[in-house]
C-alpha cells in the first residue's frame, strides 16, 4: 500500500533500459511468465490492444475486408513449397512433436501458406477476387535474444491482413493502401509520426516482391517497424496454384499482398510517450480516458464529495471511458500516482472547496498543467482537453523525429552520427555489400527507402542509389 | 454460378448427419483444413463469433470481470501440480519438441495452471480479491474422434473465466451467476432454451469440487454442453500456492472458479434453427439481420429500383446490419437461395412494382411469411419482425426441448426411450458403478442434475437419489 513503491527507480532519460520494463511492469500492462520468451498482457495492457482492434475493425470494414481464422498449425511440407519463405522462417519455428506415421506440425510465425492453401480451393473465376481476410490472433517465433515486453517475445498477437486480386496493379495499389491505413493508425490514435517507405532487398519479407514499412524511431535512438505491408506478387500464387478464370476465360495466377502490425505497437507507445512518472496514454487508446478522484478530510465532507463525483461520473460516462476512484484504503496522493503511473490523460479531482464552489480541478497528463473548470462544463472542456492532449503527443513526438533525422554526406559523417544514435538518412545503392558494411562495421541496418525517395549516390560505393534511412533496430 | 449448386442435397429431417456439415460449408462457415482435426472458421462464421464476443463482453464489463492475454504454452511441470487436473488432461495434450535442456512445453487445453501461477505472485492482500480476469483464445486438445467442424476438432476458440475470491461463499455464489449469464445468452442472443444443471461426479471438470453445466438438445436426440462453470475450491489455490493477507492478519488460501463457453455455441445454432433450405440466424448473431434484393426486368427499371433499394439501406444501416446485394451477375432467384442458405432473417425484395406502389415485399427466413410494407414503415417493421423471429426460433426449440423430455419410471422404460434418442428424466443416485452401467448397456451418460432437483430413487441400484437427465452426448 506504500506509496513510494509505486514510483519508477529508473528515469526515462538516465536509464531507459531499466525504465522501459519498470514501466511495463509498474503500469500493470504485463508480466513475465514462466515459460522463457513468453509474456503475459495484463488488463491494462490487454484493453489497449482491444482499443487498437476497434479502431482498426473500423476501418477494415470500411476497406471490404473480413476477419476469419486459420489454424494454429502448419503442416511441414508447406513450407517447402515457397522457397525463400521457407529459408526466411525455419531458424525461428516450433515443432509439434509429431504422432508416430504423421506429419511434423509448426505452431504458425505467420500464415501465408496455411490460409493459400485454402485460397487456392477457394478462388476459382474473376467474381470470387479480390478476396480480403484478415485474421487477429497469436503466433509464435522462438526467439533466442533476450526477451523484451511486447518489444520481443516468443508468442505474440497481431493481425495480418491477405488479400488475392486479379491483376497486379490493384495489388500494388492496395499494398501501398494498407501501409497508408497504418500510417494513418500510428497518427490518429497512437499519436506517433512514422516514416512510411520501401525495404531495401536484405530487409524485406521472405517471400515477397517488395515489403514496404512504416518506421517510428524511439527516444534510445532505435527505429522501431510499426506494421508492414508486403506485395507478393505472383510468388505464392504460383507455390500454391492460386488461379482464376478470367473473363477472357483464360486462367491466370493472381496476385497477392499480406500485411501486419503486432502487440509491439503497445511497446511503441510506452516508449514514445512515457516520462519519469510512468505512462502516458494517447487518449484514443486510454482504457480510462478520465479519472475522478474525491478528495475530503473529514467523514462529513465525503458524502457531498462522492454526490458530485457520481454526478460527474455520470454525465460524462456516455460520451468517455471514465472511472471513479473511490477506494476507501488508499489517499488521494496515492491515487494520484497509481494513475499517472497507469498513463491516463485526464484526472478530475473534487474536493470540499470544489464542491462549493461547483467546479473541479481538471489536470492534464502530459503536461502537468491544473485548471479550474465549472461543473456545467465539464463534458465540453474534458472533449476539448482529451483532443489536446493527442496534439501535444503527436507534436512532441514529431519534434523528436525531426531533431533526429542527420542527413550525412560522407561515411565519415555516418560513423560519427551513428554512434550518437541518430537517425541517418544518406543515398544507398541497395547492394548486399554495401548494406552488409554499414552493419559490421557500425552495427546499424536500413530501416527504409521513403516513399517519393531522390536519386544520391551510394555513400560506400559512390554508384547510384537512392535516399535510405538507417539506425539501429529493434 | 448455377443455382441448384447452392441448394442442400440432404434433408435436415431425413439424414442429419450429413445435413450438418453440408449446412456449415455451403453457407460459408467454416472449412476443413490440410492440419488434421483443425478446421478454417470463414468470415460468415467468424462474425457470428464476433458477435457473441461483443454481447459477451459487454456482459463481463457489467460484472467487472477484465480480459487479459496469457501464453499459449505451459510448462509440464504446471500439469503435475493438482493431480485430478494433470489426470485429466494428460490424453489430450499436443506437446512442443523440446530443445536440448529445456523443459517439455504443452500447448494449452485450458489455462487454470499457467493462469493461477501468476495469480500466486500477484495476490497479496485482501485487497486484490476479488480478482476477475477472463481470456479469449485459441486452446488445443488431441482428439482422436472424426472431426466434426464447430463440434468437436484439435483446435477450437473460446472464453475462459478465472476467478478468485477471499471466501468459500462468494465464490459459489458466482459459480452460480456465471452459469446463469450462460443460460441468458443461450436464449436471449442464441435463442436457444438450457437445461441448467450440476455434472455428477463422473462428468465433472477435472480439478473442481464442482461443475455446472448448460445443457441444450439437439433435433438428433443429442445433448450439447453450451457451456460450464466450475467450483475450484481450494483445489487450485493449494497446488499453486494462492494466499492472501485477511483483514484478520492471518494468511488463507484464496477461493476460486472457472467458466467458459466455446466456438460449440455455433454448432448449436446451426443444428436447433437450420432447415432444408440451410442456415437460420437469430437476429442478435446475424451478421447481415436483413438484405436488400432489387428485381428487374429491363434495364430502365434498374435505375428507379436501385435508387429506392440504397435509400432504403441508407435509413436502416445506422439501426440494423443490413446489406444490399447489388451484383448483377446473379439472378434474383440466386440471390435468394444464396441468403437462406446463409441464414440471414429477414429479405427486402424490391421491385418496379414496389417502387411504383411506395412500398416493399418483407420476407421472413423462419416462416417464410410475406408481407407488403410502405416504404416510410420499413424500418419499425424490421425492428418488430426480427424480434419476432426470435421469439419464434426461441419458442420452436422450447417446444422441440419439451417435446423431447421423458421421465421413466423404470431401467426398461429408460432402455426403451434410450433407443428413440430422448432426454431421459430419472432418479440417479450419482455413483460410479451405477453411471457405468447405463453407459455400456445403453450409451447415454448423464447430462445434469437440474438445479432444485426432487429427491428420486435410483433407476438402477433403487437407493437414494435425484433427478438426472441423461442422453447420448456430442
Amino acid at each position: 500500500m506504500a506509496g513510494e513503491d509505486l514510483g519508477l527507480k529508473a528515469k526515462k532519460s538516465e536509464n531507459f533500459a531499466e525504465w522501459y520494463p519498470e514501466v511495463v511492469l509498474k503500469a500493470g500492462l504485463a508480466d513475465y511468465s514462466p515459460v522463457k520468451g513468453c509474456m503475459i498482457i495484463k488488463p491494462h495492457g490487454y484493453a489497449i490492444w482491444e482499443l487498437i482492434q476497434q479502431y482498426f475493425n473500423k476501418r477494415l470494414k470500411e476497406l471490404g475486408v473480413k476477419n476469419a481464422y486459420f489454424p494454429l498449425f502448419i503442416p511441414e511440407r508447406f513450407f517447402k513449397k515457397e522457397a525463400e519463405h521457407a529459408a526466411g522462417f525455419k531458424p525461428e519455428v516450433a515443432w509439434i512433436e509429431a504422432e508416430k506415421g504423421e506429419e511434423r506440425l509448426a505452431v504458425r510465425p505467420t500464415s501465408e501458406t496455411i490460409m493459400y492453401d485454402a485460397y487456392a480451393r477457394w478462388i476459382r473465376s474473376w467474381r470470387d477476387l479480390p478476396l480480403k481476410i484478415n485474421q487477429w490472433c497469436n503466433v509464435v517465433r522462438w526467439e533466442t535474444k533476450a526477451t523484451k515486453l511486447f518489444l520481443r517475445t516468443r508468442e505474440f498477437l497481431w493481425q495480418e491482413g491477405h488479400c488475392v486480386y486479379a491483376t497486379k496493379e490493384e495489388c500494388e495499389k492496395e499494398t501501398y493502401l494498407y501501409l497508408k491505413e497504418y500510417e494513418r493508425l500510428c497518427k490518429e490514435l497512437l499519436a506517433i509520426p512514422v516514416i512510411p517507405g520501401k525495404k531495401t532487398e536484405q530487409e524485406k519479407f521472405a517471400g515477397a516482391d517488395f515489403t514496404l514499412t512504416v518506421e517510428a524511431f524511439m527516444p534510445d535512438g532505435r527505429a522501431l517497424q510499426m506494421g508492414t505491408s508486403h506485395s507478393l506478387g505472383q510468388n505464392f500464387a504460383k507455390a500454391f496454384g492460386i488461379k482464376y478464370m478470367g473473363k477472357d476465360e483464360k486462367e491466370h495466377y493472381a496476385w497477392q499482398n499480406s500485411w501486419g502490425f503486432s502487440t509491439r505497437l503497445i511497446g511503441a507507445v510506452i516508449m514514445m510517450h512515457g516520462d519519469d512518472k510512468g505512462l502516458i496514454l494517447p487518449p484514443g487508446i486510454a482504457p480510462v480516458q478520465a479519472v475522478i478522484v474525491p478528495i475530503y478530510f473529514k467523514d462529513a465532507e465525503k458524502k457531498k464529495v462522492f454526490e458530485v463525483c457520481e454526478k460527474v461520473k455520470k454525465e460524462l460516462e456516455n460520451s468517455f471511458r471514465v472511472e471513479f476512484d473511490s477506494r476507501e484504503e488508499y489517499t488521494p496522493g496515492f491515487k494520484f500516482n497509481d494513475w499517472e503511473l497507469k498513463g491516463v490523460p485526464i484526472r478530475i479531482e473534487i474536493g470540499p472547496k470544489d464542491v462549493a464552489k461547483k467546479q473541479v480541478v481538471i489536470v492534464r497528463r502530459d503536461t502537468g498543467a491544473k485548471v479550474e473548470v465549472k461543473l456545467k462544463d465539464v463534458a465540453n472542456y474534458l472533449s476539448d482537453a482529451l483532443e489536446k492532449v493527442h496534439k501535444n503527443l503527436y507534436e512532441r513526438t514529431l519534434k523528436h523525429l525531426k531533431k533526429s533525422i542527420v542527413e550525412v554526406k560522407d561515411y565519415e559523417q555516418f560513423k560519427e552520427f551513428a554512434e550518437k544514435r541518430m537517425l541517418l538518412k544518406c543515398g544507398f545503392c541497395g547492394k548486399k555489400e554495401c548494406e552488409e558494411r554499414i552493419k559490421e562495421e557500425t552495427g546499424l541496418t536500413s530501416r527504409c527507402i521513403p516513399i517519393n525517395a531522390k536519386e544520391k549516390k551510394c555513400i560506400i560505393c559512390g554508384k547510384k542509389g537512392e535516399e535510405t534511412y538507417f539506425s539501429k533496430g529493434y
